[in-house]
């Protein structure tokens, strides 16, 4: 897209920029950024964006995307009951239609709420792939691998993994990558680990995997194995690849000092962990440590949305709430969390607008009645928008959503689809 | 309103129901209740909800209305900083016209995100009542009391509440009561409490207060008069009154075995004691040693939103997330919290759909792509909708929004007096 964005609030580098600002993008990168209004050249689109704040895409960092198909259907449970119990006999009969229109559905959600880019766990990926090619998402797509020996089932675990990246890595005019995923300390052996870790070497992939999610499984790994679960995984030598860890809500101090030291990105999930009665992970400490926090939702079984702007407020939330200190995780950090520090775990662009960064770019009405006045841009993000203040979503430099109007999904079509697939489960 | 609502899914004594349901409507009240079609009669609307949910009107059982016009002016703020350091400057100068719009961009937000009464304490009553008539909505207000001593500033609060109890106690038709708020343990010394106690007495209002809202508070209260703030009212006889006791977020098992036994109800603000750093009140308890919990956003001066669909998934999610336990604050009872315990206290009807009952219903469309598929439309409201989900408001009969158009309120006039206003409190 040829195009200049006038008259718009913006979030430069991290921080709300004072006066209005311009944008020009020049097919897939923002190419300038201006206090000066610019003036359209010719073949430019022109696109106004009065009382609307412009941010970069929202990075969702860890997801279960087709999950959407099963909220609400097992709440109020505790996570082992609520997983080996409930979701999972009903998603291992999942199949490949159920998949592609479960992550049209999820999609559809996400651009919604803002969000441009996502780390994915699941299984039936090319389903998922073809729905994200289509949506014109990125995605950061992995095959859960859940093997608790290296026999004939994990093998075949294992070629699943590597099968993703063969079809999907730097798929999707290059926004969709693949990652290796072992889905869990406790659902994969240490030689199924040896080999993720390989092939993660090998392909030169993030891991991405679930992490000290309860305190039932850090119990388990310090009977089992004497260590806490960071200090195995760091032990296996996971972290020297790099590991991008849902939850980590289970952590100690000396947990936390190598999370920071093995450069490892947290995907905090704090409304799934509550949901579940998992936790609230000691972001405050983490960041204070300096690890690396990204945000995400987790499946929608759990959580029971796929929305970041309420993720951030969340997690904002819940830090202040806990804490008893109401300047923890303040909106700049939080929205740092959920564009930046994502987008560079997930390889997915600056999650900055910046100058010859990647036309990855939202566009929020603050001019609502649940976010009026505007007293600070950041705030309103924060603490008051909703999916709803959301109008226009770019990726790449190609709308997906203009004026509130999906462009890349038949989101009535995806609507009757849920529809018919969420009776099923039901019965 | 003569009308027959059809094929809706309903939530009935708290329950939902089974298959769609029909509602017949009389006048202000709901005459008719049926599983089969009802057939409408000479005069009567059809109003089709297929694909939405009915409930009862949420009542917000703790606010101040006009404070949206400093949200986000003073966030990250511990309370007493943000309170007497930033809040309380600016809104002492806050005249009438200003509190006018502000009640009108509050009630704005509330009809949109489904709330039919309110609970409300704050300054310049007259012009929060003009506004609350002009909208619809059921409310009790009250002049929110401050006086260290029962002097001559402290008599003429006392007249300023009673001033508000003439004007517009069973005012609006019915709809709008007052209420007797002496504001603070803290702002209000012992005989001023005794004289508002008085009041509410003579006159057969409920009190309304905040209580045991920081530790700071609960510390000052034990240091300087050896109890507990629930103690220490409880001595004053301030229960004896019905009371409406906004936060009690530092109450220990004593305290909580008194709010029971004295049938206080505790408007629980999840979202505003966690943002100010307050804390988390110990909601699963109080609810297990019986206490009348209901829900209230408390000002958006540290909400930032008047938005109860979203403080009720808080309130459950953190309730879940600090016991550790699932179970906790089902979907069912948060919308308990937030209809019926709240209609009790505030004395707004039965806050349940029920036949003799008050006609304020709520219709939310949960086949969106933030909620489908519906697997238990109670799940979808708590954890899945957004004030954007809600279409349809009525209060007594009579609809306040249709198909998501403001009936009462004009929104555009209401935004620009926002934005203008807003202004004024950033220079």
């Amino acid at each position: 897209m040829q195009a200049v964005l006038r008259n718009v609030t913006a979030v430069v580098g991290g921080i709300l920029a004072e006066g209005t600002a311009c944008v020009r993008i020049a097919g897939t990168k923002v190419v300038e950024l201006s206090r000066v209004p610019l003036l359209p050249q010719l073949g430019e689109t022109i696109i106004d964006g009065t009382g609307k704040l412009a941010i970069p895409g929202l990075v969702n960092a860890h997801t279960h995307l087709p999950m959407v198909l099963l909220r609400g259907l097992a709440d109020e449970l505790p996570f082992d009951a609520w997983w080996q119990g409930r979701i999972r006999p009903i998603e291992q009969a999942l199949g490949p239609e159920e998949i592609y229109w479960g992550s049209l559905l999820g999609l559809a959600e996400m651009i919604r709420s803002g969000t441009t880019a996502f780390a994915d766990m699941y299984f039936e990926v090319d389903s998922i792939g073809r729905a994200v090619e289509e949506a014109g998402l990125r995605a950061v797509l992995s095959y859960g691998i859940v093997a608790s020996q290296l026999d004939a089932h994990g093998a075949d675990e294992l070629r699943q993994a590597e099968a993703v990246i063969s079809r999907w890595n730097k798929a999707g005019e290059g926004k969709i990558q693949a990652a290796v995923s072992p889905h869990t300390i406790d659902t994969c052996s240490e030689a199924v680990w040896r080999e993720a870790i390989e092939l993660a070497e090998e392909y030169g992939t993030i891991l991405h995997t679930h992490l000290a999610e309860t305190k039932e499984e850090a119990e388990r790994c310090r009977a089992t194995r004497g260590m806490s679960p960071v200090a195995y995984l760091h032990g296996l030598g996971a972290f020297a690849v790099p590991m991008l860890a849902a939850h980590c809500v289970h952590v100690d101090e000396e947990d936390i000092a190598l999370l920071a030291e093995d450069d490892v990105t947290v995907a905090h999930c704090p409304k799934s962990n509550a949901k579940l009665g998992a936790g609230i992970a000691p972001v405050a400490s983490m960041l204070e440590a300096g690890v690396k926090v990204a945000l995400g939702t987790d499946g929608a079984a759990s959580n029971n949305r796929l929305d970041l702007i309420e993720e951030m407020r969340m997690a904002a939330l819940l830090q202040k709430g806990t804490s008893g200190d109401a300047s923890v995780l303040p909106a700049r950090e939080v929205l740092e969390m959920a564009t930046r520090v994502g987008a560079e775990a997930l390889r997915t662009g600056q999650g900055m607008l910046a100058v010859g960064g990647e036309a990855d770019i939202v566009l929020v009405d603050l001019e609502q009645v649940n976010t009026l006045p505007v007293h600070d841009a950041l705030s309103s993000l924060v603490y008051c928008a909703l999916g709803s203040n959301v109008t226009d979503v770019m990726v790449a430099g190609r709308f997906i959503m203009r004026d509130r109007e999906l462009l890349t999904i038949d989101e009535e079509r995806v609507k009757h689809e849920a529809k018919r697939l969420g009776e099923q489960y039901r019965n």
